[in-house]
């Protein structure tokens, strides 16, 4: 009674799972690269992209002639059920692979085979019926289905990325209005500076972010639609139908919902990473973002007694076993973090990128990995942190205020009304005596109490005025 | 006999040299940084473009009359003349400097009050009559100056850098017409492949850098053309006029030649450094691409006996002093160590934009340094890349053909004319018998002389042709 | 029916799975970061290592009287069992997590105290008799645990390491030995220089590695030995018996096997992370090293006809499924990879070091996160090189002899015999004419043949030799 | 009347200025390599390093009888006034070259032959005298006698830094004594934590870096002190002689006085570049820990009104021109600059490292140049913090103790004499109510006063103590 079947390839025959929808070229794959632990399936955009792919081919080599009616049903029936989330756990090759991909590409062939088969009344195995390289692969190389592939991929990743990005800048926005009426110091250099108001803080947040969002809708087009399929080995198009190329992409854009193009340049295109890189860099840019905006968010609920305090992170968990009471900003802190591993992976890509050598870069698998990686952690790191932070931020109104007014700062709003050198003189005594500087205009009577009011008017503290003129 | 003048500012008084048009802030800064030894005059975009948005405000200023006429002629014929290239020398703070840039700020300030004071008719340092900070930074803080002036010096830069990418892709493109006609072979992951033309390598080189200049072409609007003249400390433009602000950027739209606009956001533009990451990592794309082609140069010139040997560098210097005789590919070297350089500026740069705290981003100074040495790092490179080695690059023409010709890689392209099965046995025979796949096609008679002779045209090898259906 | 139990921290209730060994701390850590998808148990030893700093603590405490010999023996028997490989999968908390380490410790925490709870006859969840924070975590905070156990588990994974990384070596020394007699080319900027063996190639491979398995020998104690047990919060060593620092310390080297000892100054160990980025760096410069071994190795392998073909890696995998008879060198095309990825982990883990603040690094979960996966990604990486590819390696030793024969820098070995003007006149002609420089040599009469073959014997091409004085 | 001379080398002649020590040679590499504006001259420890390998060369074939006496001591005389400081300026080349250094080599070679021609009585370039390669060069190959100058250049580099570095540390350790009576608290995660004193704080930022001194003292000798002097082109000694080697490095030694000694295997010192790869490591956890102590020093003088304010940095120059009386932190904004340019640095080293090929990293002109440059400016930059920041620092001792007695942090020192609950309660009753710890517990009566007095005094409060057996 055996559980194995037997397959052949170049190398060989290996005894392959019986029940196992991936043949003998994913096997062998599966015991070279032993590497990450992270298998394709842990990316399901990727496999549905690879199924794509093949439909696609399959399309155009049927339109074209070189592929029968049973079998294009047959393969068309097993790349609607990947991309409908069936057969994923099949998918068992290591992100990080040598062979530029070969193994992904085969990894998706002998599925979508075996799958055909059965569904052609065969055995899985039985590839004189229908094959993996000469049916489901057929008039493609790795090297323009796999590129192609992660294309689709990120742009399916993408579409979810920008969905968790708007949503972060929505409450952010909101938390811009609600908080709008909240005057506070700003602080530069984390120096006392001049008044603003909290929800100037927070919809500078939700402003920062948009123009990522607005770049990231602008970038795909250009850096995502432009696909080699059609290019096959080194993108000459050896060995495929002049008329291949047109038809396979316009499947593609139909089937993908995307509206990709046929590259101009195939040789260009099969060897060039820069998509890649760009886009990469586009998502650390974000990060470094998120970053800053979680290191302030830190900043502005330091203490509550020995810190700034000006807000309060909604608590999330107890933050430490020897100190009662203590809770931390865990939430920020964990995008932190999730920030560095993507600017860490923008290097790795990097170096990825660089490393191609003449018609090819073998480093792709490298780039796909790292770029959905870093796609599906701030997807995540946004969504977690409008959850179970941004939503629930409170102010401390009265903190706030009092740090102002106490401020030396203020002094900068005067500036204009006492004098540079009142407002110095004043500035130095403040510091040098522990006293307020509104209480020292007073007593200076520099200043009477309705212009002081005039000028301590929140409108009129956090935005530009019509002055004297100076000089 | 005096050398020097005494200046005063808040922390004191100090004695500056004489004939320095810098004045006590400035020499200030000198002491406090000696760091990179690289001071401001190093990089003279920056220093035009400092000049050209302090003659912005003040052409503001004297409209909406708070600069007399007399002080706006004298700071306008400053300006100018530090537009045309004068006083540079003057500009001696350190690249690297703390303060968020105050120090360059202050830099400009005084040496445009010094050149302006002898042109009324006083000394350098009577500072009662023009003032630098009264009168040349009036209405601006360094948070919002000098954020607008590194845009602008990356425009100008960003200008000269298109010029020469845009040279050395014509360069490019001009080798592949030269070797349209020369058959090689392609080659991925280091191992032969199939047929194309030398030409289509070259092209795909002019293709890929087209990209790039496409891309930046169109990122800088979006990410450059927005400054924040007019935010004043913080965004919220405190002491400035309600209508300075419009003014302000629309004259400098004008003097510089670039369609700046206001920023929407300017709390947010205050401390956003989203741009330089974006256009720092556009360069490093850039890097990305030229350090790949420079590998493909010194890979293709390899040899000339023990490598590939398929073009000739143009020899630049002697290459050893011990072997007689050698010449190394040189001027691609020192491109590739270019690139790595930018991507180290882009990581020293992301550092720092993720190093922004609150209402400012401290590390500015070295953000400007970092991507104006890129810029300028890059340009230099493609000059000597198309001057030094692509323009003078010459090919191997019978040594691609006779290496081609006896690649094994060559019956991929007899394929679909033998089968799968016979290409497979031949190959298997050539290798291990050291002979030619035509010579075993031959011998075997597998295909009639005329019919090999139309596979192997050129034109046929090196893009799709119409196949037999094969099923 | 239930299958929940209701715990309680200082937050309120949750429902915790009642077959979880783990408590209510770590279901809310799993509740809020979701991030990564890879749990604690991803990483056995991090998990062996928490249990043995537990272990650790509660012998300190039981010999101080802190700690019931009832709660001490249960304890332990847990830690034991987690330390032979059990209730791993219990450790659920994401990789990425804010709070310092907070969850991570407290995980461990409450899967001890309930595997301890059930040895001592009780429910899960009956804290009142044994208590995760009163009594597993009793004189430790987190902030000392926590790194301490990073360390360990450094320490059992550096172990495992330094075992592949020497079979590496020995496995390169001996193609060193294998290929020893075989002639050929040295290359420097890939422009052929001087004769060498092949044997002297791989030996040098063999002595690069070497050095890193010196360093990382001689690294480990400086930087991975001292602990901060027994700091607490912050390093003061508040609320700890002044006896207990020492004691646990102790105990815990007995424990792991490794000689730990306290670090000198608590308040610096508590956040200094200089050791994981050092030990980090020395893992990154393993990895630039195999990277290059692994360039060479395929820029070696490269061909078959149109490269430098001297070697033949072994076959792991077919190459194409357009191209007949192409095999790649895909194992080291997956090292590169790794080693690319080890480079952006260190750069991941240098930003979260730089990210400490005042008394703590909150980024530490990252910080072992990345310095875990390099360890097992280098390690699994030299396994795969050394079994998959370096054992298999056959060189082609009468190409690389004809290669060396006809390369024009043999004229080198001849500088000394017949002046550097006929060598470099020989060179020249060489080149220009294609023909070989002995040939030419021989044709020119400038040696006689007894000469001749005296300088091309191997031992005099590839040392130092004793020449007639030159002047 | 000619201000050139005419040099000739394989590739022709060429024009050099009439005054200058560098001839044609080191004039090509000029024109070629126009990049980073940074001349050799710039780092004059490599110069001098470079004048002593040329010394000890010709000492080593002087002493083989291959080296006259005249032209020996021609050598030398020109060796020593380079070493002294003379001629810099004749050290023209541009950091970025391409050639691995050939270049730098020729620019020593040639100075020296012409200072040396001087000395004879004959012209510069009358090299029939003594020539740049035969004589000076003699027995040296660029690739071991640059790489062996790099070592010795960073032996130089690496002393003054180390005096820099203990300088450091003194000024923190001293100011560690001087706050050691002042009580503050601590803060984990930028939340209040527990007690502390500030002398605590400056002593491990003393001991932090203390590691580091340690640590550099004791990696040099592995790291540097193994030269490959003598390995010439490839490292197998080709045309040199077998007595060569170890009389040349000795005599290096002896006049580098640092005890160099000859790499146990030349073909792999030839190529590696890891010993720069660890140094720079070790510099980046420098630049780490140096930002950290910075990042600190910035937020604990944060304020003066609305930051923790607890010390104050010296006033360096005015901070704004806007606001009256701001002063900021420049000094430590400066060196977080340094550090992230070090990081970066770091990062082009690296990929520099990462691209050699077969027997010889060609981009080693860029790893000298960025580990030379992180060294500088690491030691300029320590010296700023010191002298310009560390020793002005002064505390505020009674805000410190105002910030600790306010907290609700202080609750876990009375942990062990009221019991978690009540310090629960306290804590919470404290934060809602705006009221402090310790008049809760007086109010409660929970503790009599002496009880109170004794856990608060600061040797108590700031290190275990001897506590009632909890259990």
């Amino acid at each position: 009674m055996t559980t194995t079947r037997i397959e052949k390839d170049l190398l060989g025959t290996l005894a392959v799972p019986a029940d196992a929808y991936y043949g003998i070229q994913t096997l062998r794959a599966v015991h070279n690269f032993k590497l990450s632990g992270v298998p394709l399936a842990h990316f399901p955009r990727l496999v549905i992209a690879l199924a794509m792919v093949k439909q696609a081919a399959a399309d155009a080599n049927r339109q074209l002639g070189h592929l029968s009616a049973t079998k294009h049903t047959a393969i068309s029936t097993a790349c609607a059920r990947i991309i409908q989330g069936e057969f994923h756990e099949q998918f068992v090759v290591d992100m990080i692979q040598g062979g530029a991909g070969t193994s992904t590409n085969m990894n998706a062939n002998e599925v979508i085979a075996n799958i055909a088969l059965e569904a052609m009344g065969h055995e899985k195995g039985e590839y004189q019926y229908l094959h993996p390289n000469n049916d489901v692969n057929m008039a493609q190389s790795t090297n323009d289905a796999y590129p192609t592939a992660i294309r689709i991929g990120l742009l399916l990743g993408q579409d979810a990325l920008l969905v968790s990005l708007d949503k972060l800048i929505q409450a952010l926005a909101a938390k811009g209005l609600e908080f709008a009426h909240i005057l506070k110091m700003g602080r530069t250099q984390l120096q006392d500076a001049v008044p603003m108001t909290l929800g100037q803080e927070f919809r500078a947040f939700a402003t920062t972010l948009g123009e990522d969002l607005q770049h990231l809708k602008c970038l795909v087009p250009t850096l995502l639609h432009e696909v080699n399929l059609g290019g096959t080995a080194i993108g000459t198009g050896i060995n495929a139908d002049p008329a291949y190329q047109k038809l396979a992409v316009e499947r593609l854009a139909v089937i993908s919902g995307h509206p990709v193009k046929p590259a101009a340049d195939l040789i260009e295109a099969t060897s060039d990473m820069g998509a890649f890189v760009l886009f990469s860099g586009m998502l650390k840019r974000t990060a470094v973002k998120l970053s800053k905006i979680c290191n302030d968010l830190r900043l502005l609920s330091s203490g509550p007694r020995t810190g700034i305090n000006e807000i309060n992170l909604p608590a999330r968990q107890p933050g430490s076993s020897i100190m009662p009471g203590k809770v931390n900003p865990v939430i920020p802190e964990a995008v932190n973090q999730v920030a560095f591993e993507v600017i860490g992976n923008d290097l790795a890509l990097t170096l990825a990128a660089e490393g191609g050598q003449l018609q090819l870069n073998v480093m792709e698998p490298l780039i796909a990995y790292k770029i959905l990686d870093s796609i599906r952690l701030l997807q995540r790191a946004m969504d977690m942190l409008r959850e179970l932070c941004i939503d629930g931020i409170s102010a401390n109104e009265a903190h706030c205020r009092a740090l102002m007014e106490n401020s030396i700062g203020l002094v900068t709003a005067l500036n204009p009304y006492i004098g540079y050198e009142n407002a110095t003189r004043i500035a130095k005594t403040a510091l040098d005596s522990g006293r307020g500087v509104l209480e020292l205009v007073r007593e200076e009577q520099l200043l009477d109490e309705a212009t002081l009011a005039d000028i301590l008017r929140p409108e009129h503290m956090v935005a530009p005025r019509l002055l004297p003129l100076a000089r």
